[in-house]
């Protein structure tokens, strides 16, 4: 695969490991001092900061994604993805789910093994 | 100048040039297919639609603003700058400013000129 299809399975296997509540996978494809931006919070840095946010979302709620990959630029170990994202959050315990949407700008390295994870995301999810 | 920093470099420029109203030099700073992202927003593409938006907010209001580089990281023509942002609009007609603060994830590529211009940028600005 080129990197630029490995980097469209990456998106396409995130949005199905979350669908699985599959944590374990998820943390698989960001680095290790992999870093999250949104508004309003500060940064959440590192792969075991995002597990236990991960972990406890996922506790909580049922999270049906996807994302439409606008376009992905390689150039040499370094690459980015602009991702237009459909986020809903289902609460397990009942109850209505919350509805997002938006633009995710993402960096991704190829780590020394060869394959690409994910390590800085720009997040701009907002109510439709 | 290293690449890193030139696009430091670029960084102050973009807010100087900005306190300044100086939209030419702003232009001169972005991709001619610029795009930009935000919450809530459809993206802006171009840097004719940039322009027209910049020049209107700069009618309307005198911009303070400040980055804190958080990081800038360079592969080949390729790029990536996180900036922690601080900005206030201050209305010209008289009346409060409008504090935001947050983090940018910038996407910046070198020209055939061998400058670097700014190509996506995720903006996540929020009110404090």
């Amino acid at each position: 695969m080129s990197d630029e299809d490995q980097i469209r399975e990456l998106v396409a296997v995130w949005h199905r490991a979350t669908a699985a509540g599959d944590v374990a996978k998820i943390l698989g494809l960001v680095a290790e001092d992999v870093v999250f931006l949104r508004a309003g919070q500060p940064p959440m840095r590192g792969r075991a900061a995002f597990a236990e946010g991960t972990r406890a979302a996922l506790e909580r709620f049922r999270i049906e994604s996807s994302g439409d990959v606008q376009e992905v630029c390689v150039s040499g170990n370094l690459a980015y993805c602009w991702t237009e994202l459909r986020v809903n959050m289902i609460p397990r315990g009942g109850g209505e789910g919350s509805p997002r949407a938006g633009p995710a700008l993402t960096i991704l390295r190829k780590a020394g093994d060869g394959r690409w994870v994910v390590s800085r995301d720009a997040n701009m999810l907002a109510e439709p």
